[in-house]
């Protein structure tokens, strides 16, 4: 689906950059909603939507395809009410960080043949620039609405879409997005508590333990709803830290200096 | 000790940094010396130091001030083999990361009226401006080297000396910079062989397990020199990843919540 017009429920940093793409993408309107009329007012002064009707039912009358971009609990409640709204040959989504439990919502509300879920791999700072992974969820059967907003994404934002069932999706993120920031959050703990007053942290502890700051990537929410994954990937996380520890009483250096090269050298694969 | 001439012993990107500070700080001459010969006529060639004489001792002899920075091994033995060379009213120092290993040779030597341990607090990028914190640590009884050398370092660099001793320091540097390079290595382990081939980390994840391949701060002797208060922090940090795990694990979110609260809490209270 290359939508005419788009609408995004929700207008924040997210919601900004996409309208944006969108535009460049050859959508030729742009419609924003969210709750506070003051945001709104703004929105359209500001240039980053066309307009921005006081009533969602309004916006989604008049958009193809309509993108949920408020937190996890917004988004949960905005399908509620407004997924029944949609009309058939139209298609939502959403852009949260964990898809199982929105997915099963729309299941539950009968919207698997108008609703897919969705994650862009797009970093607070980052751009659409140069072919950004989304990954979309079907929501039941529909396999239908999962490939058309996948169409979206790729014919209006040039991302690469990859259609991926919620319950990997969410084992996925809790590893490759959502553990350093819980790991982060356990280091503070321990600097916490065991450093003392006026000793400075290195550049690096200084900017991991800056990640639990870092709204976007940690909100309670997304972490909460994705709690099993979180807590199983946290212990292999203890496990992990507790062989590093046995490695560092071990007689010699061999099964630490393999450690740390075994991490040098996968880290190392990773780079272009 | 203010120099008239600084001797460098491990010409790096550190010994680049304090030899153009040392001029700055109003040092006439600063020498420096390094393994390989191209390598001590390219620091001349490029004006990094005044000369760069073949053998050591030559170094010694002119110098009021030494600094051992080459690596921790590096130290260990240019401590044994030039240490007895320093006449007395001169100052022998290093800068590696962990300092109970150096002193106490420096000690077992007979070296504490002319050796103390030295760590300044720079990240590999950063410059000597604004006042940086330099542990110095005496050895054995030697309080007044200690003294000497923290007086070079705060009248030629401007740098701000903390008089610590050595095993003190050691436990908090393991905190303060090792711990989260250690944990970066066990995070690694787990996305190795947990995160299926081609999904993408957060720019997060890819941030921090990138430290291990960060040879200043994860250079495998000094960890090892440190690795009895290593092991110690990896437990606590251990501990801590299993407590979130189980705070996951309640029946509410509120736990966790006190977690992630307490984190952004102590790590916000850090900024300026």
């Amino acid at each position: 689906m290359h939508p005419t017009a788009l609408g995004i429920l929700g207008i924040g940093a997210f919601a900004r950059a996409l309208a944006h793409r969108a535009r460049q993408g050859g959508v030729a309107t742009v419609l924003g909603w969210t709750p506070m009329p003051r945001d709104r007012v703004a929105s359209v002064r500001d240039g980053i939507v066309d307009d921005a009707p006081a009533r969602p039912e309004d916006l989604l009358a008049r958009c193809d395809v309509v993108v949920l971009a408020g937190d996890a609990a917004q988004n949960l409640d905005w399908l509620e009410r407004f997924g029944p709204c949609i009309a058939p040959g139209r298609y939502l989504t959403d852009v949260g960080m964990t898809k199982r439990a929105i997915v099963a919502r729309a299941g539950d509300l009968g919207l698997g043949d108008r609703f897919a879920g969705s994650r862009p791999v797009l970093e607070p700072s980052a751009r659409w620039d140069g072919g950004v992974v989304v990954y979309v969820t079907p929501a039941g059967t529909g396999d239908e609405a999962a490939r058309e907003v996948a169409h979206f994404w790729e014919s209006v934002c040039g991302a690469h879409p990859v259609l991926l069932d919620a319950e990997r999706h969410d084992a996925q993120v809790a590893l490759s997005a959502q553990l350093p920031a819980l790991v982060a959050v356990a280091l503070a703990a321990v600097l916490e508590s065991r450093l003392p007053p006026g000793v400075g942290l290195s550049g690096a502890a200084q900017d991991f333990t800056r990640l639990p700051c870092d709204g976007d990537l940690v909100h309670v929410s997304a972490l909460w709803q994705n709690r099993d994954h979180g807590a199983a990937v946290l212990r292999h996380a203890a496990a992990a830290v507790e062989r590093l520890a046995a490695s560092l009483e071990a007689a010699g250096p061999a099964d630490f200096a393999a450690a740390l090269a075994a991490a040098q050298a996968w880290r190392r694969s990773l780079e272009p």
